[in-house]
C-alpha cells in the first residue's frame, strides 16, 4: 500500500507548544478514464487498484455488463500513472453506448454521469430479484471489527474510506480503500468483476462511512442484497434501497445497528451462521 | 431546517432484541443547475439554500466572478423544487463561458467539471495575494466547539457535513450544512457572494470532515487564506494549499491541531485575539 500514503512534516500545536512531527497522509491524485479512446471521466482517487476502479466505474455506469465486455485495460502508451484506458468488444460498444446520453460523463459523484433530473429518473436503479436470504444479527454486529482489522491505511491516516465484501457467514472476502467512498466501492466491485464473481447476489457490502444514494445505486448495479454502513444513511439512500428490495443497515457500531429497509433478511438470534 | 431532515421508522437491533423506533435522516435530493437556459450540472444535495448553492457552485467553477454577473436566480416556471435557473449578464456570458470548455460540466465532485488531466492542469488554482494575517492558536482551537453549537441538523442525523466562516477574532459568521461537503462550502461561499462579501480574504473556513483537494480549491477561489478541517487532509489538499500560500490545518480537535502549510499565519500564544 506504499503509494496510498505519503509522509509529510507538520507543525503539531497542542496547548501552547508547537513541535515538528511527521504525519502520514492519504494520497489523492486525479485519474482519467478513457473508454474506447475517448476521455469520459476524471476522478480524484487514491492510487492503487486503478484497473479495478476503472472496471467497477464502467460497470456502475452501465457501460459494460461484465468482464466479457472488456477487450483490454491498460496504461496509455506514454505510461502515465494517472490514466487508464479501457477498450470494449464491438458487441459491448453497441449495447452499452455513452453516445446514448447527450453529453460526456464526469461522474463518480453520485449521479452516474447524468446532468439532468430527467436523465436521472430515466435511469432508475434495478430492483433485486426475490431471494430467501436470512442472516443473523449477531453476525452483522461483528462485521465492523473484521473490517477494521484489515483497514491498514485508515488506521494511519484517518483519511480513507473503506468498502468490504463479506459472505453470508460473515467471512471477509475483499477490502478496498480510497479517499473517495464511491471509488472504494468501485474498486471492490471492479475486482469482483475482473475475477468473474459478479453478480454479487450472495454478498454483503460494508462501508466505513455514510450510506448515500450513489453507494446504494452502485450496490444495486452489482445485485448486492444487503448493505451496511458504519455511519448514517441519507433519505434517498433509504428510499432507493426500499424500492429495490435491498436491506439497508446504518449506524452499525457499538454492538448495535438500525435496519432502514428489508428487515426480513435479518434474524435476531444467537445463531452465528 | 425542516426540509433538511425526515423522520422514518427503523428496526433498532441491539443484543438480541429488536424494537421499532423513529430515526431522523438527512434529506438527500438531486438539484439540477441551469445556466442561461442550459442544463449544466446535477448534484445530490440537502434541500435548503439552493440559490446560495447555485451561486457558490458557479463561482467555484469560474462561471461568474461575483454577484454582479447574476441577472436572476429562480425556480423554473413549473415550480420544480429540484431545479435552479441562473441567468447571467451579457458581459458575464462573454467573460466566463462554459463553451470555452469542450464539454458540459457535471462537477461538484472535486474536479471542477474537468474531464481530463490536461484540463485540470490548465485550470490551476489561483495563488493568494501576500498578506500579513496572524491568528492565535488558542483561538483556532476553540472553533470546532463554536461550530458544533450551531450545527443543529448534524446532531440529530449524524449525516450532514458542515462548513463555517469565522472572522480572525474567532467570531462565527455563517454555517451551512449538506449531505455533500462540497455543497456545504458552495452554500457558504454562495451566501457570502450574494451578500457582496467576497473576496473572503479576511475569513477562516472550518469544515467538519476531511480536507480534500476540491475543498481547498473552492476556498482558494474565494480567496480564503486559512482553512481548518476537523478531519484529515489528503496529499493533494496539502500540496495545493502549499502552492497557493494558504494555511491548511487538519485534525482540529481535542484541543490540538496540525498545520500542514502556511504555518507563518499561526502564532502560538495565549493571546485570544
Amino acid at each position: 500500500m506504499s503509494e496510498a500514503v505519503v509522509t509529510v512534516p507538520v507543525a503539531r500545536i497542542e496547548g501552547f507548544s508547537s513541535c515538528e512531527v511527521d504525519d502520514v497522509l492519504a494520497v489523492e491524485e486525479p485519474l482519467e478514464f478513457r473508454l474506447d479512446q475517448i476521455t469520459i471521466s476524471l476522478t480524484m482517487r487514491t492510487p492503487g487498484d486503478d484497473f479495478e476502479l476503472a472496471a467497477g466505474f464502467l460497470f456502475a455506469e452501465d457501460l459494460i455488463a461484465g468482464s466479457e465486455d472488456i477487450l483490454s485495460i491498460s496504461r496509455p502508451a506514454d505510461g502515465s500513472p494517472n490514466v487508464v484506458e479501457v477498450r470494449r468488444t464491438p458487441e459491448a460498444r453497441v449495447n452499452h453506448s455513452p453516445a446514448k446520453r447527450n453529453f460526456l460523463m464526469t461522474s463518480a459523484c453520485g449521479v452516474c454521469g447524468k446532468a439532468s433530473l430527467e436523465e436521472l429518473e430515466q435511469n432508475a436503479c434495478p430492483a433485486l430479484a426475490p431471494d430467501n436470504v436470512r442472516v443473523a444479527s449477531s453476525m452483522i454486529r461483528r462485521l465492523p471489527e473484521r473490517l477494521r482489522a484489515e483497514q491498514a491505511v485508515f488506521q494511519t491516516t484517518g483519511g480513507l474510506h473503506a468498502a468490504a465484501l463479506f459472505d453470508f457467514n460473515g467471512e471477509l472476502q475483499a477490502v478496498r480503500e480510497d479517499v473517495g467512498r464511491h471509488n472504494a466501492v468501485d474498486k471492490l466491485v471492479g475486482a469482483a468483476l475482473l475475477n468473474r464473481q459478479t453478480p454479487l447476489s450472495r454478498k454483503i457490502l460494508l462501508v466505513s462511512g455514510r450510506a448515500s444514494f450513489e453507494l446504494v445505486q452502485k450496490a444495486l448495479m452489482a445485485s448486492i442484497p444487503l448493505m451496511a454502513a458504519v455511519g448514517a444513511p441519507s433519505s434517498l439512500a433509504v428510499a432507493t434501497a426500499e424500492k429495490a428490495g435491498m436491506t439497508l443497515i446504518g449506524f452499525l457500531r457499538d454492538d448495535r445497528f438500525n435496519v432502514y429497509s428489508g428487515a426480513g433478511r435479518i434474524t435476531v438470534s444467537e445463531n452465528h451462521t
